[in-house]
């Protein structure tokens, strides 16, 4: 066991050794594997588990050495006096071999489909100046093996590198509350990476009763444009909600009606919305399965049935081209003249998920629509 | 004039003296307004507006004191011997009584419809150690305020207040290229902060002919599960792009055909797709207006006009639940069994903008539809 433990961290440490004379420098794994551009994907994929493999070798080897298990200093061996690394503020200190083998080696990354990698979140190191020096390495390594895209993921407890990762060239590509994703495009070509999500998604929730009255709210904070005016429950759908649901949820929660989802019978698409994105707002036919009202008071200041007749009657919808059109779209969908889009769950094998179809094959089970 | 900067100055900082023996320290901002939680909006617009006249005014007097228009060392009027502040790596330095001043006040923000802030990105200072004073004081000032929701938005060339912001318990909520936008909550209730983009927009042609062949492609990146079937061109809409739009242009990019936007014939809803985002797929009937081909090489591998038969009897849609549906659906769309939304453009005063809405009154002009 000492031997091979031995022979093991000479035979890593030989790849780090610097030329006599010369001080190590980050960036020289660059000759740690044969794995270059021209390299099939397998050998690509040996890449992907090599600092893996690196990071579980050299654990062993530092375990090994704190239980002194080796019969001579590796750095005897190795034939170097000290290990320096800058440490913070400029300062030279003096770290164990190992650790400065470890300090110099490519973040833990696994390759994606594209020829690009994914840095493992949660193996980054905790040391700003280790994360600086390895992300250097990495890049260099990774330039030299040909890979496009760098997918760059910082906790948000790992703020404090971010301007390290900008410094090398990262770009900002989204964030949520818990972590920030930078990139990299490698290649000189243009940058295929793909965006992040470029579209708010909201319901409105149109629910009329048999007495032909409509289920309206008036919202405490709407913007002086729809101050005071009587309007459909609306609001943005939950972050993997279905539009069905989430409907039949913004009405419950505004003015506690329950209800069941019919069709979608509209959408808008509108740009420049919030944030620079788009917005898609859904038209949703519900059938109320209650009636009592019972409003949300943080946001809603009233909710009532009103006459449809009374409803449309509104002078904000009346002079709104907008307005009026989504009004005659509904009142032809309950008049039967119309098909709203229904919802069907359906399994695809592309992508091994359950997904939503909304379509209007006028079939004639279709008992809403008269067109069937 | 000489005398009336002289009070002005000395005014502007009876407000920052801090008492007898104590250390001036950030925060003390609180006291500058007498802005409640109680008070009116109005009084609130004073504040926003607070933070930028104070700015003007310790510019007019730093001009001032350059040009030695002061009858008297306004240090020794406001009775303090020098005006210290921590630079970086713990040391004291010496500076202007006005540098320290402005280094104390808010950081330059006006209010929202909201009761919340946003910082003015353009107006953030340059010095990291400023910044961070500055943010305290800020925090201090608008929680005392009665402010709700803090906006951020930090650009890439300030990537070092990053961690500055993470440390003062700022939130991210989302980033673009060029910035990262961070958020606080004040109140002690629940976070009524909006979310950003939740959703990706995908667009997928169905084009046929009068030979009643598809224009179908042969993707070179498809993942493993696609590999070498003849599929509809598909791709995402751009930021700002019209659905219309975008349909015409992936399949113009893709095989070289130009083509005529008929309507969305169904769309598909899935979650947890990419970054953990959810995505709308839109299946779009577009008319041909030209035929020959042109591959997009660095995407396609192949494309070419199918029988339709042909394309509908491949393994990879018979054994797809949800391509099967999604053949059906077009099929019968060809047909005129089905009636598919079209685009319209509305414009309404409640947002001030222009939008697309996409539905299918069935109106007797409307050719493409039977049911009409």
């Amino acid at each position: 066991m000492e031997t091979s433990l031995l022979d093991t961290a000479a035979a890593a440490a030989s790849l780090c050794r610097a030329p006599a004379g010369m001080p190590r420098r980050a960036g020289s794994t660059a000759n740690f594997l044969s794995c270059s551009s021209s390299s099939s994907s397998r050998d690509c994929r040996v890449s992907a588990s090599y600092s893996h493999s690196i990071s579980r070798m050299l654990s062993g080897v530092r375990s090994a050495a704190r239980k002194k298990l080796f019969r001579a200093d590796p750095a005897d061996l190795l034939g170097v006096d000290t290990w320096s690394e800058t440490g913070g503020a400029g300062q030279h200190q003096q770290v164990h071999w190992w650790t400065a083998l470890e300090h110099n080696f490519v973040l833990e990354a696994t390759d994606d489909e594209y020829g690009g990698v994914v840095v493992d979140a949660d193996r980054l190191p905790v040391d700003k100046a280790a994360f600086a020096r390895r992300l250097v390495a990495s890049l260099s390594y990774w330039k030299s093996v040909g890979k496009k895209g760098v997918w760059l993921k910082l906790p948000v407890d790992r703020a404090e590198f971010v301007p390290l990762a900008v410094k090398e060239g990262f770009k900002y590509h989204h964030a949520e509350e818990s972590y920030l994703m930078l990139t990299y495009w490698i290649p000189d070509e243009p940058n295929m990476l793909p965006a992040n999500a470029s579209h708010q998604v909201g319901v409105g929730g149109f629910v009329i009763n048999d007495q032909m009255e409509v289920l309206v709210v008036q919202e405490k904070y709407c913007g002086s444009s729809l101050d005071g005016v009587w309007k459909l429950p609306t609001g943005f759908i939950l972050a993997s909600e279905e539009i069905y649901t989430g409907a039949s949820r913004e009405v419950k929660e505004e003015t506690g009606v329950d209800t069941e989802f019919v069709d979608v019978v509209a959408f808008r698409h509108a740009h420049n919305v919030a944030f620079q994105k788009s917005d898609l707002f859904f038209i949703c036919m519900l059938r109320p399965v209650s009636s009592q009202i019972k409003i949300d008071e943080t946001e809603i200041q009233a909710a009532k049935w009103m006459p449809l007749e009374e409803f449309v009657k509104q002078p904000f919808i009346q002079e709104d081209h907008m307005f009026q059109k989504i009004m005659d779209i509904c009142i032809q969908r309950l008049r039967k003249c119309y098909c709203g889009l229904t919802p069907h769950h359906v399994v695809s094998r592309f992508d091994d998920r359950t997904s939503t179809l909304y379509y209007n094959v006028a079939e004639p089970e279709d008992v809403n629509c008269s067109a069937a």
